[in-house]
């Protein structure tokens, strides 16, 4: 293992923006060894004043969706504007595969090698909430070394969209053209999510469908409240390939940035957002700590089967499994 | 107070189909006194056998829909087909209110005269985690008294519907046909979980319009992907005024019995139930100790202040807390 920095090592390398002090840092986050936690936390209490400055957004969409491309052409716009992006990615699929979606070296090589982007894979976890918390985490390092424009990447299937709606600003949704049933694969509550959603690969023989496929999206949406924030959630057109639509869709997200700061809704969500973290990591700690308490774990299985097998109440084997562990102080 | 009976009293009342006996053993297991845990522990343990042989229905609506007057409606079907209904509500508001939704003597006078319907308003408690598992246990009571249908209804409003999914075997989803925004107050997540949507009211100067509504909720699901049971989600309209429409949506939900107990998802939802409510046990009574902590509760409001300010990272606000309790076998 690489030999750790100190904290004025780190710090300083933070907020000078150097990259590599960076990554190194974010290492030491994501860190399951217990000397490194002490450490990791003192940097992120001392960077503290020097984060919060950034756009965070959230970008999901199905596979095949071409969310590497689109976030490769995005952050080439945003950079184009002389603005520092970083990409990080929220994967709870990569913990079981080993193979993480932004583990693909061949991903956004360009943007890889803008000296004002900066990407890093997601973190390994034995948990979603887990892998939140070090993306949390992730982001205040990004923020302290002067990133202005964070993605967040995930997925567009299972729970990992509701965690990063969690800690971003803006959440886009990135969705196909196709024929008829247009929301396919993508789960309802994730359209609720959406502060935008843009249709992908609208170019060639696409382009129709794309446009049909707006006004299909435009017409769901109209079927729902709108937003407490006020904003009506636009459905946008897109080609990466062709390079149409995507500053416009950057623009989007500055206007709504600018909207929401000026009615407060900015501040008081990302302030429900910290508070939120708060109670995430205690129940998850909660949970964490009780299920894997030796007790319990031999427990667990005989419980499970009774309660399967309709034996017990799943009350009865939940008291015996809560009864084995006492609280104090 | 009213004298409590002996386990046998209750017992054999209760699978004799006494419903004075049924309704002071749900009074027992609602009390929140310590001295009541124990017999009622034991009584639900010892009707386990007796429980499960319902077909349990989760009911919800925005305030407006005509809820009572559709299950007063749908009640009396059910019984004139000679069938035994409960009909229990889940209504976390009146906690605040102290005016339950089920408290209005007013409702369902018709049905609650029936011989064959028992009736029951929500019960109090501090916590909806609370007033569910009361629910779950009362279901079971309803159960071993012979109940062959239970209906748990719920507000269309708020975080109950996910709940009351989480203990039947079929959602339904009341809707008001309007003009123009269909879906309006009702949470998108919610559409997402009906096993039907039914239109009420699809009467006399509505009738048009129900059926245009319907045309929209069948457009609108038709966007989404088929649930992982196969049942296409049928969109119906009733009036229960005119008593047109209520019988079909009864034999919609006895053939959804008979479809999933034949594909086995009946069973295998009802066991992922169970084992939910174990979880779901398990950890509101962790929060729930942890947070009635007196250490906690006093330090929590300055931990909460700091965060918001941003004086302190959510973690390290967590981490105080949880330093605060400690966890021994």
């Amino acid at each position: 293992m690489q030999k750790r920095l100190s904290l004025n090592e780190y710090m300083n390398g933070i907020l000078a923006g150097n990259r590599i002090i960076l990554s190194r840092a974010i290492t030491l986050i994501e860190s399951q060894l217990p000397q490194d936690k002490p450490l990791a936390q003192q940097l992120l209490e001392q960077l503290l004043p020097y984060t919060g400055n950034s756009v965070r957004i959230g970008i999901t969409g199905v596979p095949g969706v071409g969310k590497s491309t689109f976030i490769e052409v995005f952050g080439k716009t945003i950079t184009s504007l002389n603005k520092k992006i970083a990409v990080l990615a929220i994967d709870p699929t990569s913990q079981l595969t080993k193979g993480s979606i932004m583990g693909d070296k061949t991903r956004m090589e360009e943007l890889a090698h803008d000296p004002l982007a900066y990407i890093r894979p997601s973190p390994a976890g034995s948990s979603l909430g887990g892998v939140a918390n070090k993306t949390r985490e992730t982001i205040l390092l990004c923020e302290a070394a002067g990133y202005e424009i964070i993605v967040v990447e995930t997925v567009g299937v299972g729970q990992s969209e509701t965690v990063v709606k969690g800690m971003v600003d803006f959440f886009l949704l990135l969705m196909l053209a196709g024929a008829g049933d247009e929301l396919q694969g993508i789960k309802r509550g994730i359209i609720e999510m959406a502060d935008a959603i843009a249709i992908t690969k609208t170019d060639g023989e696409n382009a129709q469908a794309a446009q049909n496929a707006r006004l299909e999206y435009l017409h769901a949406l109209h079927l729902y409240p709108t937003p407490v924030n006020g904003w009506v959630v636009p459905v946008m057109t897109c080609s990466a390939l062709q390079n149409q639509g995507i500053l416009e869709i950057w623009q989007t997200i500055a206007l709504y940035a600018e909207k929401t700061k000026t009615s407060g809704f900015w501040q008081q969500n990302r302030q429900q957002q910290n508070l939120g973290w708060m109670y995430d990591f205690i129940q998850q700690t909660l949970e964490e700590d009780f299920f894997s308490d030796p007790i319990v774990t031999e427990k667990i299985p005989r419980i499970q089967s009774d309660i399967l097998a309709g034996k017990i109440l799943p009350v009865q084997g939940a008291k015996e499994l809560l009864g084995s562990v006492k609280r104090t102080h």
